[in-house]
């Protein structure tokens, strides 16, 4: 139970979201990540709704989660974390030249070239789906969707993971992959279905996403 | 001139674009961080206009430049790609622990916090001008974009770059910031407009502009 009251890494997560994102917010990635590594860590909660102290934004200037501290090295933003975790521990980034940078290769393509287009795609959908302008930007963002899922399904190829073994390009594109969850657009894409699916089964992955969900204090609505 | 016919590195580029986008287009990001450490290195160019051939798509599966390859490595994404540069030339990446990890924090920041809000409204006005949605969909584009641009000049504060000494984070953030430069809302915030002064009167940002510029073959139309 990596979950631990006295652990020396924290990192920061929301204490209440919408029921809309839910099991969705990125702490998910560093809990899943510190999960394959068994490291004991524990969460700093903050309130979504309220706005942040100037304190924690001295820690996450944009007043985002997660932020991540382990006693040596304070920092933020959820890729850079995956790849401080993964140059701790071989189960997360390979070590050969080549593969330790496929997989750094794919993790930015993760946040950069796949996540802008499934999040606008996903902002559309449900933050803005009253708003007449979304309905009608919307045909060009599928379009945008499906074209990055298009190419990353044909990258993929028969590999089971990104780059080779299971790394934290992988935690991250899975979890990108899931900000579709709301649509049937991933189901035209076989393979890269059957790669998230893979992501989730994964104990690791269960683990942490129970345990964010737990930590949500206000009823869910659903 | 790092610019050489026999250089070891290959970096992908477009031999022709839209005049909008010139001086915009991402393999600027390697040429600057190569022309900070006088790496001599090579351009493939490709016809931005023009179906990528599959062979491209084996280096770069989005089809997007650039990509590179130095003999050792081959990779893609230029988050990645400066990072790879980085660890190789402490010109660009500090080596000492916290100030690494406070580069390649704000290295992700750019490419994942900052470049989503600014691209999406570079793409408003630039590429859908003409739709009604993008006219009605502007106002918040540039709410989100401001708010994005007050959390970061915040954060940079009194500093003269990102991370301590100039590092592979003020290149991307850098030439994200010019994302707005068919705008006036950089002016807002003018610690960021100094910023992105300062980086742009490098030399090695000057070389790199330059060299992009003359690359492309068709007229400008400007």
């Amino acid at each position: 139970m990596p979950l631990c009251d006295d652990a020396a890494t924290v990192i920061s997560g929301f204490s209440n979201v919408p029921p809309q994102v839910r099991g969705h917010v990125r702490d998910l990635r560093i809990r899943w990540a510190l999960e394959e590594i068994g490291r004991d860590y524990r969460l700093d909660l903050i309130d979504a709704m309220a706005p942040r102290s100037g304190e924690y934004r001295q820690w996450q200037p944009f007043g985002q989660v997660p932020a991540f501290d382990d006693g040596e090295i304070r920092m933020f933003e959820s890729g850079a974390i995956l790849l401080y975790l993964g140059e701790q521990d071989p189960h997360l980034l390979p070590t050969a030249p080549q593969a330790r940078w496929q997989a750094i290769t794919w993790l930015f393509a993760a946040g950069n070239s796949v996540e802008p287009a499934l999040a606008h795609l996903n902002g559309l959908d449900l933050f803005f789906a009253q708003e007449p302008w979304a309905e009608q930007a919307r045909p060009g963002a599928v379009k945008q969707a499906r074209r990055k899922l298009a190419s990353l399904q044909k990258a993929l190829g028969e590999r089971a993971w990104l780059a080779g073994p299971f790394s934290i390009a992988d935690v991250l594109m899975v979890t990108v992959l899931r900000l579709l969850d709301h649509t049937d657009i991933l189901a035209e894409f076989p393979a890269l279905a059957a790669y998230k699916a893979r992501g989730e089964d994964r104990p690791a992955f269960a683990r942490a996403l129970a345990e964010q969900l737990e930590a949500y204090v206000a009823p869910t609505g659903e």
